[in-house]
Formats: structure tokens, sequence, C-alpha cells
């Protein structure tokens, strides 16, 4: 029997630990999932005879190894800091691990200790980063196999709210960490396109889109992440002229939310003077030249350059009720703070509003002396407030990982993230069998 | 005979040891020229019978321990950061101290120990800090003791060039540590407006910009400086509804310099790629969006709304030559580092330019139940090269805050800003002579 140890049984665990339970007496597993609440681990483990539930703090250095040393996989679901104290005990004691999180730097430099323990440590095997890493490859692989020239690679992948559930005016909802949502973007973004290293600084991210046409979903618009250069080496795309990774929003979410970016509303360096006693309207006129008779209202429209005609842009605004008399009431709090909690209120999912992951790949390579270019989109609908898109695209990869790891169908050790072959197909084809599932298609060529 | 110890000989030093020697008989002092280069020291003692140049490393502690020891009075002209070992030093000998840089924090802490080792310790009585604290406490004073109610304080300082010397399309050239130039207002700028307080994003800061008018001296306009309250407590001025501090330049710079902030090209913090083999082109373009037809020049234009009727906009940047092909030849250099290296190139000053320092306040009160505003403004020009602008009004302050503590006029102990009465008035009526002096005027109230 192989024994797996869950660490962490938050909202992105439930497809997961459904998996696991679902194949424990199949595969012959037995699993533990730790939390710091017991009660968060207990539902989980949802009373399973191959499962068991405990209280971990994963501060607690003696609990901590103890515990790894009973199991054969560690997957750590912790926040991403806190993979790496994991990490070195699964390389002590020899014990396998997977996480969904970035390769960090601490992580990628245990490479060769891992190795040595003949230890498979596999990460970036969630959603953005992990499914965008298997589908990218594939394609990639298979135009190379064609002796095909990639000229440029675009990724967008975003977490959106389902058609169904989607009635505001921004078409938006948070549903992941909303801190994340308000400080995306913040320092510089970095990419490369015909061969130019380009620069966009964060005041000018977000008009600076472009946008995508998914068949069946309509359009969306993507902006660019922080560091979209990183994969070329680990991706074998090292020449690559155009290389960009973006996150996808409804089209007009992006020009509106860059009004919040230039009032300086995200701004998380420093605290705003008595934050407590003020109020939304206050909060939106601290960002706004005085005036002794102009409304908050005009001095935004007029500073922003809303026009009359603007259909739709200003109402945003007014339905977020940043304009109202209503008291923040968060002590010492940022800029970016206060928005988050005015935010909040506003974009959070009801109980019946369901979220959707989507993804979209676009490819242009030369092949037999022309050029040619196939987009592979991927959009992911949840079930309910439970099976979350997020939770299924974050978990299932993570899990079916999880077994061939510990059936031997992936065997290398190191350090990993999944863009092998060997690792990418039998992922993504029992990932079919949960809808999750990308559509190819061959498109005339575009050039920018 | 009394003996000063100068540390530090750059060219902000030249006045303040202008006047030391010249006063050095009369006042029976000896002056100790301290600098890293023994050449520069040299060169300011000018062979001066009551003077002597030596070779000084201020983070030689042994050194520098002997040296205080031997001194009444030691003036730091050094970095702003290094002061701080100077005046322990001073606490530990029992020597008066004096500094034209703002009160640090560590600075600050000393207050006690200064007291009561019965030392004072003169800070900020440079220009901006220093003559603006004078200037403005000597007025503030006065309104008080007419029982008027101060309901607005605006303070700006420029460090320019001299109409004769100012021929190029900026009307600006460095005559002043030129990376702080381009660093100008990172962060977020806050004040205080009719009681409100108020905050201006880095992105938003250069066109939030108000026009002041000097007699004889044309138009100039502000920009706020990060912090603009911290001396409603120092001043006195708590409940103060109205404070702003600011930097000036002359009209039309912030618009054209807010152009290179929308770029990204004064952000310091990241390296570019391959900075070494850039040109100038180069680098706009590489904030620029990707087209494989328009030119740099337009595609700037186009981003930045530059218009064909925007008289002498354009022409700034094509004066600077920042779309040349030229090789900038600076290895792992930010953005802000390329920028300042092609600045320094075209904002130089010639061999027979002269800077300019304006200073200009706004005081807006109530007195027997009236408004009253009154304006105060300075100019002084450079001699040359060396007595300039900026040499005289930092060092003049400094060197005659240093008679003063030498003869006992002041005589407080303690970490001390100039903001009293005994203090500002013999400085500001000696400075006349020189030819630094304000015009105060009262003009029609103005409410914003």
């Amino acid at each position: 029997m192989k024994k797996i140890l869950v660490i962490g049984a938050g909202r992105s665990t439930s497809s997961l630990i459904q998996y696991l339970l679902f194949n424990a007496e199949n595969e012959n597993w037995f699993v533990t999932i730790a939390d710091r609440s017991k009660e968060l681990a207990f539902e989980a483990a949802n009373e399973h005879n191959l499962a068991k539930a405990i209280a971990f703090d994963v501060n607690n250095e003696e609990e901590r190894i103890r515990l790894i040393d009973e199991h054969d996989l560690i997957i750590s679901m912790l926040p991403a800091h806190m993979h790496i104290s994991v990490a070195k005990d699964c390389i002590r004691f020899k014990k396998h691990m997977v996480t969904a999180s970035y390769v960090s730097k601490e992580m990628k430099a245990l490479a060769n200790e891992a190795k040595e323990a003949g230890i498979i440590i596999m990460n970036e095997i969630g959603v953005d980063p992990g499914i965008d890493h298997l589908s990218a490859m594939r394609v990639i692989d298979h135009i190379r196999e064609k002796n095909g020239a990639l000229e440029a690679f675009e990724t967008f992948t975003g977490g959106l709210v389902a058609p169904e559930s989607d009635n505001n005016p921004w078409n938006y909802k948070f549903t992941w960490n909303p801190r994340n949502v308000v400080l995306a973007g913040q320092g510089t973004c970095k990419f490369i396109q015909n061969g130019k290293y380009k620069y966009i600084p964060y005041h000018k991210l977000f008009r600076r889109t472009e946008i995508i046409d998914i068949d069946g979903y309509g359009k969306f618009e993507g902006y660019a992440n922080r560091d979209s250069l990183q994969y070329r080496e680990i991706y074998g795309l090292h020449d690559i002229p155009t290389m960009y990774r973006g996150t996808l929003r409804r089209p007009g979410f992006c020009k509106a939310w860059n009004m919040f970016v230039q009032l300086g509303a995200t701004d998380d360096s420093y605290i705003m003077d008595d934050s407590e006693n003020m109020t939304n309207r206050e909060f939106i006129n601290s960002f706004l030249a005085y005036n002794e008779t102009d409304s908050v209202e005009l001095k935004f429209k007029h500073y922003m350059n809303i026009r009359q005609d603007d259909i739709g842009l200003f109402e945003k605004f007014e339905w977020l009720g940043i304009f109202e008399n209503t008291k923040i009431g968060l002590k010492e709090a940022t800029p970016a703070q206060i928005l988050q909690h005015m935010l909040e209120q506003k974009w959070k999912l009801e109980p019946e509003d369901k979220d959707m992951i989507v993804m979209w790949h676009r490819f242009l390579f030369k092949s037999e002396g022309a050029f040619k270019e196939i987009h592979s989109s991927m959009v992911v609908k949840g079930d309910d407030q439970k099976y979350t898109a997020m939770a299924k695209t974050v978990g299932l990869p993570v899990a079916i990982a999880t077994k061939m790891i510990l059936n031997g169908t992936i065997s290398t050790p190191g350090v990993h993230v999944p863009i092998s072959k060997e690792i990418y197909n039998p992922i993504l084809d029992e990932l079919e069998n949960y809808g999750i599932n990308f559509i190819e298609k061959e498109v005339e060529p575009r050039f920018y």
C-alpha cells in the first residue's frame, strides 16, 4: 500500500482529494489529509476508510519530519513559499513530492540533491502553471516533429465567472485570491516580439491588451504577465522571436481596471491616513484634485477622460458603489486593501454561481516554406462552489501526476516541471475524462 | 582660536569654504578641509594661512575620531547617510556639528544625547531644506504675531538654469545630481488640501502641476514633493488645512517629462536586456508596441498622444537625440540609468553657463476677519561654475550658522532645524549681503 500525504485542504484541493479517495482502493493508496484546521481536513477525508484527517502545522518541524517519513509521496498544497521545508524533508527521507506552484529559486537549487536521493519533485502541475505547459508542449513537440520552426507562441489563461453566472457590468467575479487580482501586474512586464525585447510599465499594462475570440464563448481580452521569457529555456524555445504570456478578462475590464491603476487605488506601498473612518467616496476623492464645487463623480470622469458616449464605462464604477458614503472601516489600510474590500462586496460569487477557466494558445510557425497558425483553447466550468473549475484544473493534474509517480510511469528523479511527452500525453488524455480538453484549429496566419 | 573641520570639499562647498576662509582672521578660526581627494581639499584650502587640507576617509574610524576630537565644530558635507557616524563622535567628544541635510530618523534619535553632551547639531540649513525653513518661518511667525490664522502654505523650490544660459527646448540643464532628477517623485505623493488628504501616484505626478509667476522671471510650474506633511509639526502648523511642498521647473517641462515616466524610461527596478549594445532608438522602441512598418517616431507620438499642433513638444524629444542610432554602451543598466546617460550629454552646463535657484512661498491666512495672501520669492543666480547658486544657497547658511554657534548666538544644545526667530533673522539678514533675499508681496487671496 502506498501512502500519500496531502498538506493543505483548502478550497483548491476538493477535486484533488476526490480523485485520490475515489481511486484509493483500486490503486492501493492510503491518503492522509493534513491541515491547520482539523475541521477542514476532517471534512475533506469524508470518513473514507482509506483516508485519515489530522491537524497539522507545517512549521512544527518535529511533526513534519515524522509525517513525511511515514508517507511515500507528499502533495504540498500550501502557499508557494512554504514548500521548501517540505521539499528538504522529502529529500532527506527519500519521498516524492508534488506541487502546483512555480519552481522557486530555492526549489531549483535542490535539483541535484533530489536526483541523488532518487526522488521526483514535480512542480507547476496545476493550471497556469500546469495545464498550460502540458497542452503547449504537446503542440510545440508536434510542430517540431514536422520540422516546423516556431515563430511566435502566445498563451493566455483567465479565471473568470461562467457565462450563466456572468451578471455584472465588469463581467468578473473573484474566483480566486482577491488580493492577487488587485495587485496583478505590479512591476514591469517583459516579453519579446519579433526578436525585440518589449517592456510595459504597470501604469500602461491594462491599455496594451489583445483581443481573443474563442468559438462558443465570445471575446476575451488579454494583458501581459510580468515575465513572459522564463519559459523560453524550459520549453526549448531559446531563439523564438515572439513569446508572450498573459491573463484573460472579458472585454472592457482592462480599460476600466486601468482607471483604478491610474488613480493610485491599487497601490499597496503606503497606509492611508485615517482609513478607518473614510468612506468609499472619500477614498476615491483622495486621489482627485480638490475642487470646492465639483462632484467626486465629475472630477473622476474628467480625470479619467470618461466621455458621455463611453457606453457602460462609468456605470461599472457606479455599480461598484465607489461613490457611496459607505464607511470602509479598515484600520491602517493601504489603497489596495481598501479597494479589495470594496470589490469583495460586489464581485463575490453567489451560492449558485459557477466559475470558468479559459486558456488559449497561439502558435505561429513555418513549415515546408509556408507560415501556419494553430490556436488551441480550453474552457472548463465549475460544477458548483465546491468542485470549481479552479479546483478541477489545479487538482486533477496534481492527482494524475501523483498516480503516475506512484505507479512508476514517471520515474526520472529530480526537480521537474511537466514538459515531456511521457508526462503530458497521459495526463492530457486522462483530463479529457473530466471535461478538460483542448480544441485545436488551424487559422490563417496573422503577423503583427 | 576656534577650530572648524569641514568634511567634504565637493562642488557644493565652494561658497561655504570661501566664507570660512574670508572670515577666519576676524573670527579667529582655523579651518581644516578634509576630503577623500587630497587634491580637492588642497584646492579648496587655497594655501590660506588659517587653513589646511587633508586626505580623509570618513569610514576610517580611528582617524575620524582623532580629527573630530581636535576640532570645535564639524561641518559635514558628506552624503546624507554618512552623517550619523560623525554625529555620534561629535556627541562623544562634545563638538558641535552642522549639516545641510534632512534630519534622518537616526539623527533625530540622538536628540537627548546631544542635549546631555551640551552640543548643537544643526541640520537642514542649506537650501530646501534650509533657506525655505528660514524664510517661511519668518512669515509664519509674523502672521501669528498679528493673530492671523494660516489657512494654506505652499512652498516650491527649483534648481534651474539662469535665463541667460537657458538655450534648450526643455529650459532645463542638470545643475545638481542627475540621478536624483531622473528618479524624482517615485513613490506616492501626499499632501493636504482644504483639510483633505490627497495622494498622487508617480505616473500622474507630472500632470498635476501648478503654475507660478515670479515678477521679472516669468512663469514656472511646480509638481508635488513626496511628503508635504512632515513639516506641519515642526512648523507648528498641526491643523493647517492646506500644505503643499513642491519642485519648480519651467512650463512645459513636466508634460514632456511625464512621457518618459509613461514610457517606463525612468524605471530603476530592473536591468534591460543587452543594454550595452542598445541604441538610443532601440531604448525608446523597447517601450513601444511592435509594428512592422511604423517608425519609432510615429509610434511614440501616437502612444504619447502628441498632436501636430502641440508646438514644441515633440521637438523636445528630437533635440535630446532619443531617436538616434547612437549606441548607449552601458552594461547591465536600468532604464533610469540609460535615460540619465542620454540626458547628461544634452542637459550639461557649458563652461559659461550659470545656474539659478528659485524659491516661492504662498501664505493664505485669515486676519481680523478677512482673508489675506502673501507671496514670498527668492531668485539666486550663480556667479560662475564654481560659485553656483546651489553652492551659495547651500553653503552660506551653513557658514553663517557655524559662525553663530561658535560665537554663542545659537546656544541651545540638541538636534535642531533652523525654525526659531533667533536663528532665521540674523541668517536671513546676513544672506542679503550675498544677494540672497526674499521679495514679499500681498496679493488678492485665491481659493482652490
